[in-house]
């Protein structure tokens, strides 16, 4: 338990109190075998472990919770009344097509909102010297999209200017806005929270936070992950037949995960059949007896093959040019650590004069541009909808999250402090571990 | 909150105190890099909502809670004498290799068990009648079938004889065994553990829960059920082509599901392209005005095509003879529901003289002797990790679960009680109802 | 070699002499990089192999051979003044909607013909009385139609009455009939131009034969064959699954194939799995020494497990009850196979007391309904153009064929007088019986 | 029709005249029921077309034809006597095990020959230096192997010394070799029949030729080639997403191809995505009004987007660096065609400050590591049985085909003579021409 975060750093902002009836018919009791609304004050905590709610209770302090999201009873905008746009950014991502889709039907089919705005490329959509026009978006002009991978609003990295924004929504009387990105794209979200409160407007930001990596915290599944550790599970399968096809085959595999390491690990779980993974959370070296690439000499002289899974931000303090360029989003653009393991073992295998051949796989843009699978495309749909409810709620300046078997509502500040890494110390890394034979340590 | 239950039933049984060291060398500090033994009194709440548990705290009720699982430091069955069996019964479910797989594994190279035997074709295989021989199982013969689908074991449903099973755990000096399967193998796993008890033997005996229908109480998730809403979900996306392909044609779909309607219901919401789920959950009636045939019927009429998912348990009360067989297991044998639906629409449609063509497809075979996929694979090895860990540590009358981010034990009395179902006022099936936009009810 | 065809059968009919230039602009001369336009009289012959060619040559016989299709200089129609009409007619196959597709591209972008019109619901959709309104087809609105299965103008079996149908070609002007169907479709094509040359009328009808079963003469590949056998063989491997996984499993997949058994046999060889594979060419027996059932009884009891692949038109007279249905498309509705053939293994297996388990899987619209595959894709496409090359070009009463490696044109007459099955005494059908291990003869 | 090749170039050598009889027991007559031998003088015509036929007899010229392949009723080697060695070479293609589980079980199966070695990692495996063992090849041990991509006996580039080789073959008294590998393999097939001739052995040496390219010649399809395709077009319609989630997105897939873009091409049709294909056939400039990038940036930013294929044989003429280095098979390294344009476009848009952003895929390694789809598994089995059908009757120095629709046998060295190409005046190359909208030349 990170002990960093205090319990009103979770407190969701809401546009004001104005209240309209919700036009989606509940109930109110239990027994009618109607759903019911929300009720307003439903949290899930963060730390299921009663051992330690316990000593938190003896200690007086309060436990971290999150707030529960779902469809409530009173919301803030008037549907008729209310305009949204929709944007996504960054990286493709399995299941952006899903919940674009999701938010559309959501708003039309439930809320009776019937003018949504989809704004092209990114934030770019926002800014009239572009030139991109924006999309009206309709049931009817959406209605296959989910099939379908990459995004059909088309999307860019980077950040545009925060006034000019805020301007292009103020004009066209957006009143919600569902923004669809990463970290770069959150922090951008938050920027425009600023200046709409500046203004005294009121236009609720509602992120649905984008991450192939799963790497937010306090959130337990992000969209796409799945199909991912699928897709990534079957190059896996497939770099193995390569290792094993040649004598002393080596095959690289690198996957996405620019400071977490998730996708390479739950892919090595997935597919039992990789001998080394290194991600960004671990540190290894290259040179000296216990280093990774005389752990892998051993191996791959004793059992004839090796396959090896790095994640992208893996290693990257071993690069003799510690600079590193940005790129759009201002994300460090990493170094290929891959074409770079693929040099350092080729020599260090010559050295030793051990024949070898090595194959490097790089599949992440089929991965990034796949249609989501089934159990994404259902978790964007869940996603779409409760972003409806918490913006129609005039929630502002939050994310829609899933811990503990619940939708949630996070502040965005709070979920972009930290990344989510692999725990070390934790379950996942050691059943990597264990399913690999590496070593704890190849430094 | 069902508060049919008291949190003395999800206490663990233990073999006896007797303690040797784990040959699994783990840490006891946080901060070294190493993961940490499990502490011995760790538990999860079952239900993580604040307020809840807040109402509970005022009223002096202790909330239920379950025991967490992992690797203990201190074991209770010495590696070098133990002898492990495993057994599969009941239908398939994909990731029945899988977890015999990682079971095997498990045993073989973290605690240091080689002698693990497989028991053929269920129950069955602990009856000398039968002739089954079993099987050495060992790393080398189960190297690869994590992926095949099917059981590498064979499986038998039903139960047999429980003293001429423990007879044969006690002539084969098998200390650990593990059975997979359903409600039916779990009940006759609890009848081997109190035949056990009665001759005061020191075997434990672990379920690891194959529900394809993911329809066990207090556990999240089951095994083979994320493969089976994939495969189910491409099996829609045909029907669909079925059903439009028609002047009104409507496409029926029958699902796996005999209590509980998950697989039914998720599939709805991963493809949006059903118009109906009809699931054992639910009562509806096939004539009468707002009667599923009339709502069909103006449905099918005004789009020209309708698709249908029904659950495999739904609607059993429909048929005139309610006189049901029982399978080997036990089961009630279902009448087929979607004959009967195909049959009756044609009835109602005729009546009406709306020409229409019908379509039905049955895929339960398909979807039940699948390989998993990514997500079930990686989640299966986990399951046999902790279930190895359980066993070894001297657990028994346990099955592993999952809930709330964790691994859990749970007490086999408690998990075949009662079926987990779908909460008809729940976020589920309101979705599913938002998504088809059929009426609350068909009666 | 059937001798009953003469050369004379396969002559293509013509509209006329008329002439106009061809809008693709193409070359007439060798080596200068640009395709050339089709020579007149290209012929492909039937039968490759040389020594049968030269005993036909010198008992002075004429070989049969196809004519050849692709792009002419000179075509009948004239571009701008020519409308087109498309049909889809009977029983979902995948690629219907690529070859949709590809004739509505191939007619837009190649030929400049901009008024092309989709019929709904097979011939219904020429007969007011069902009120099915057309579609216009554009670029723009069938643009994604390739990625999915069905089929995008819907279709309907069973004929419609021949002078209604050409009543609507004439009153819509419609120059172009392309039918995409099977053999009743292609028939009732056949019945149209019989009534438009009785009315004198210059409208061309060229079919592109839509078989799944991969069964008419003439034609080495239909499209949707390789993409059923690929499905197949998925299902192939799961009933395995399911055969192996119980004591004396037997798993019977029933695949399509009313008159020929190229689906089951094809499968069969993907798969390597399949112990027995019957199909309506062969002839077997259920009682008696050699019978299929005492065949499968010892295989059964030898290996614990069987795995029969069965076409559904095989068996047909083994129904005590020898009265059959037709379908709407004047089709024998045959019985079913694979019902019957379970009832009966379960009497035989119970009469000798051999305990056992049956499963039965039919995917077959699961298969139909799907969408095409790369190779049918591919193929698809390319039927489509040279369906619009022979169409421009005045050709009529033909269907566009794949043979020795060449498209072709053939008469429809000569498609639909015998179909093609396999020969059993051929190499098809014996590397089956080389795979399986199954007797020649089980009567 | 190339006219550099003589019918006499089509002669399959044989080892001699000695004869047995075939172990399987087939018929000689028709009408029968059961498959008949094969005649010794079947021959398939290369061009089926007969107006070029007819023109040959006028002018006196014998057509070229190719041997037909199939059960000889004679056989030359003694099965119960005969030693089988299998080696596979070069490169991963889906199907190598497929090929490998077909030649053991109809070896085993049908010619009762139980002796059968394979040679691991190419033809290193002759070569005692290198250490690696042999494996026995049994029905069992393959048993499974069709269902994995990669090569169970492992394979290596590059010649070794062919008396080495021969020693080997002539020590392990090895009766029929087969070696599966691409161009370089059957060159070093040749030579060793060259050694065995010169040493009066009587080994037959018969290649299964290996080209996911589908370039060899007088070959109509070679295994793996639609596996290939396959897995391409799921990479190029993720690429497509790619290019269209970017403003100005560019997609560059490089597909394998060295010499012939049929792959490129194939896939481009059966996607109907990409706007550019750029093949080895090809030759394209990137500089001046009508090149490549000029045509590019016109189609971008007309549309938005571009995707792009290029084989990686493609415009190796365009570096400024013509050394090229060999690799151990002696195949000349490409440079990477795929990096050098995604640089080259940059700088063309860069020029002309034309936003944009490029996406690379290189699939090549997960393509080739594939297991064999449907298609190709069924393709392998008969190639197999056909490769065991030759070598038992004595035919050597020959490798099996696919022409018209009939398996053939061809000489070693005719089909290493030149590699078969797309036919830029083919209908292949112009219906890619079609579908993607480029300009016939874009010097």
């Amino acid at each position: 338990m990170k002990n960093t975060y205090s319990p009103n750093e979770f407190i969701i902002k809401e546009l004001g109190t104005r209240r309209v009836n919700s036009p989606i018919r509940l109930s109110e009791v239990d027994g009618d075998g109607i759903y019911n609304y929300l009720e307003s004050d439903e949290r899930i905590l963060y730390d299921p472990n009663l051992k330690n709610l316990k000593t938190l209770q003896e200690q007086g302090i309060e436990p971290i919770s999150f707030e529960k999201t779902g469809p409530y009873e009173k919301i803030f905008f008037d549907p008729s009344k209310t305009k949204v746009g929709i944007v996504t950014c960054g990286g493709l991502c399995p299941g952006l097509n899903n919940v674009i889709r999701g938010l559309v039907m959501e708003l039309f089919y439930r809320y009776n909102v019937n003018r949504v705005i989809g704004f092209k490329y990114g934030y770019e959509g926002f800014v009239s010297e572009f030139g991109h026009s924006y999309v009206e978006l309709t049931p009817q002009n959406i209605e296959n999209i989910h099939t379908m991978g990459g995004t059909f609003l088309g999307s860019s990295r980077g950040k545009q200017d925060v006034e000019t924004v805020v301007d292009t929504l103020d004009i066209l009387n957006i009143n919600v806005l569902f923004t669809i990105g990463g970290d770069g794209t959150l922090r951008g979200a938050h920027g425009i929270v600023e200046e709409i409160e500046k203004r005294g407007l009121k236009i609720s930001v509602i992120g649905i936070p984008k991450t192939i990596d799963n790497d937010i915290n306090f959130i337990d599944r992000s969209f796409g992950f799945e199909t991912a550790v699928s897709i990534a599970s079957e190059v896996i399968k497939n770099a193995h037949n390569e290792a094993k096809g040649a004598h002393n085959g080596i095959a690289i595999v690198k996957l996405m995960g620019r400071q977490s390491g998730f996708i390479a690990a739950t892919a090595a779980l997935a597919t039992q059949e990789a001998n080394f993974v290194l991600v960004p959370e671990t540190v290894f070296s290259l040179e000296g007896e216990k280093s990774f690439i005389e752990v892998l000499k051993k191996r791959t002289v004793d059992k004839s093959h090796s396959l090896v899974i790095v994640g992208e931000g893996a290693g990257q303090y071993l690069f003799e040019d510690q600079e590193f360029d940005t790129d759009a989003s201002g994300n460090l653009k990493f170094k290929d650590i891959g074409i770079y393991l693929k040099n350092k073992i080729a020599e260090g295998f010559k050295k030793d004069s051990i024949a070898h051949t090595i194959k490097y796989i790089d599949p992440s843009y089929i991965i990034r541009s796949a249609p989501a699978n089934a159990s994404d495309s259902r978790f964007c749909i869940q996603l779409a909808q409760q972003a409806v409810h918490a913006a129609m709620a005039g929630k502002t300046d939050a994310v829609v999250g899933y811990w503990n078997q619940n939708f949630t509502l996070l502040p965005i500040p709070v979920t972009v402090k930290e990344r989510k890494q692999i725990d070390l110390e934790g379950e996942l890394w050691w059943s990597v571990l264990e399913t690999t034979g590496q070593p704890t340590s190849m430094k």
